[in-house]
């Protein structure tokens, strides 16, 4: 297979992770016999320096062009810390989910065996736990409009869903769920929000084309103490932006460390993999960022594209790692080993 | 000291767990000789079936003229399936809280010594977690514009806060860290939001006058994941209404039962005390709900009124019930102990 890959370092931490997601792919391209082509672009706080744009043009019509994109990681304090910012790193990863329609973000959450004993959570919870958030990418409060007054005294921030936004996603995780345990569990706040109950609305309609598929709701409260008292309950859980983001920050505690999770992006026509953590700028350039979340996420580039064999590879070479402890400090805390080692026993073991 | 309270037991297990709490009070009065009178009121789902209003204007004019009010639980699973209806449980809830002022709801977290194990959270993650959440709550996307278009294929929700909102509970949370351990942590999602970046610059600014108080802020999905981490870190949590909804019921997990949290609400002229925990209608009637969180909220409304030795009382009322093993079965499957016998222990105690 011949696949162009745009390739989004972006912030912190970043470039180094996604390095070892490169090796890894070159090692699967030269043992399968794929043609990877990789083409670099700026994103984020560090196009922000170079360009003062956050997305390029250039590198949003890279993005639109190839068969996939691999990101690293976004953000810098010094933007955080400047609430008066005008432009901020994470626009361009906003712009770039909603310009290249990626609307489904897909991470699963299932602890390694041999990492059973790493995460704050108690073995019995965990041991078995293994599901799928499905959340919604581009619609929300992160895209709906915002406003600030003139005196800087007022703000606010719109959460807006359609029909067909929730529509799209939910069939993708019904898809999902029929493929798994088959249920899925929508979590919304249908108690208190217009926008939960459409999503409500709609899920239980197209459920009905589901009927193998066990459907449940649960408040986002209430799912936030779910998954960390009885992890096990969940198959597919199935959410809007903005409480996927935290649900899925917060369900990586089972695995132990946020270092460990990848995410893809689906899109009609596009395709976006990336690790879950962010710009962990403290870390950057130190060696010892954990890139297991950037090569896992090229795993998941390559099941996107069918290939199964080679992406199973890539996830038992990483279960190797974690096996033989060739992981990074956030896993073991005197471990020797770095970003770069890490990578290299993972595509030296493909 | 006279106190007028008016008593609003609500759905599902609130009538059960509210009676517990009277009780205590009544042992507080009758040793301490205070006088505390109760007048019941309609509130919830059990208002709408009987009214068809889920705050009776009769239970608003009692609440705005009481010292305080002892709230049960709300909700009911035949309105929560059922996105069309037109009147729900919570907009009762809703309605008193901002009728009343209720701005800010104080949620405090610490695990019992004895219930240690109770928690799905390791013993070395959660012993001497102690940290107190400082939710607003009466403003963001609970109360900001709902709309939804005729055809029911659109929602929106408007979430606002002013620098007024912002303000007001952002001094009572730095004056409960000055008394604390002088750390308070803003939890927001300013690399997004817009309303995030308001409350960022406010609090900011009035951490100045604060000075002996470490001020750091975290984005909401972090700090999802911070809680279970490391709870340690964290002494005061200030947060918008729905990031404290959500971050609120998960912390309640390294207590071992949500069963177990009182809150606090409070305004210029009003003050709420509720168990954190929902109506659990699965439970209603059968004498195994825990009061526990009932009887703290007492315990909480003593304290507002100055009543600490009172107040010490009932908390050491419920850490020997915890301790002599006289709990329900959310923390002890086996126990045979229900609703009564955990309150009678504690009134007895008194
Ligand atoms: C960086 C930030 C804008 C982003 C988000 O909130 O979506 C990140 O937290 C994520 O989950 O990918
Ligand atoms: C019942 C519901 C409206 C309420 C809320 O979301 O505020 C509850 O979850 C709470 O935390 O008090």
């Amino acid at each position: 297979m011949n696949l162009k890959i745009a390739v989004l370092p972006g912030d912190g931490i970043g470039p180094e992770v996604i390095l070892q997601a490169k090796k890894t792919l070159y090692a699967i391209g030269e043992v399968y016999n794929h043609e990877f082509v990789f083409e670099e672009a700026l994103m984020g706080a560090i196009a922000i320096d170079k360009t003062g744009n956050p997305l390029p043009e250039q590198t949003l019509n890279l993005c639109l062009n190839t068969d996939a994109v691999l990101f690293g990681a976004i953000g810098d304090p010094k933007y955080d810390n400047n609430p008066n910012a005008k432009v901020r790193p994470e626009q361009g990863l906003l712009k770039l989910r909603k310009e290249l329609g990626l609307f489904a973000n897909i991470r699963p959450i299932k602890p390694y065996k041999a990492l059973i004993d790493a995460s704050p959570l108690k073995r019995e919870i965990i041991e078995g736990a293994d599901f799928t958030i499905f959340r919604e990418l581009t619609g929300g409060a992160y895209f709906g409009a915002k406003t600030l007054n003139d005196e800087g005294t007022y703000a606010s921030d719109l959460c807006e869903y359609s029909e067909e936004e929730i529509t799209r996603i939910t069939h993708l995780a019904f898809k999902s769920a029929q493929n798994r345990r088959k249920k899925l569990t929508m979590v919304d706040k249908a108690n208190v929000l217009e926008t939960s109950r459409l999503w409500r609305k709609v899920v239980q309609k197209i459920g009905e084309e589901y009927p193998d598929v066990l459907l449940d709701f649960l408040f986002v409260d209430n799912a936030a103490m779910q998954i960390i008292l009885n992890p096990k309950q969940f198959d597919v859980i199935l959410t809007e932006n903005l409480f996927g983001d935290i649900l899925s920050d917060e369900a990586s505690v089972i695995t132990g460390s946020i270092g460990l999770l990848a995410s893809a992006s689906l899109g009609e026509k596009n395709a976006l993999f990336e690790p879950i953590h962010g710009s962990y700028p403290q870390a950057k350039g130190k060696n010892i960022a954990n890139p297991i979340a950037s090569i896992l996420s090229a795993a998941m580039l390559l099941e996107h594209f069918g290939l199964f064999k080679e992406a199973n590879v890539v996830y038992q070479a990483v279960e190797k790692a974690i096996e033989f402890q060739v992981v990074t400090t956030d896993l073991k805390p005197d471990s020797k080993f770095g970003t770069n080692e890490v990578g290299e026993f993972v595509s030296n073991f493909i």
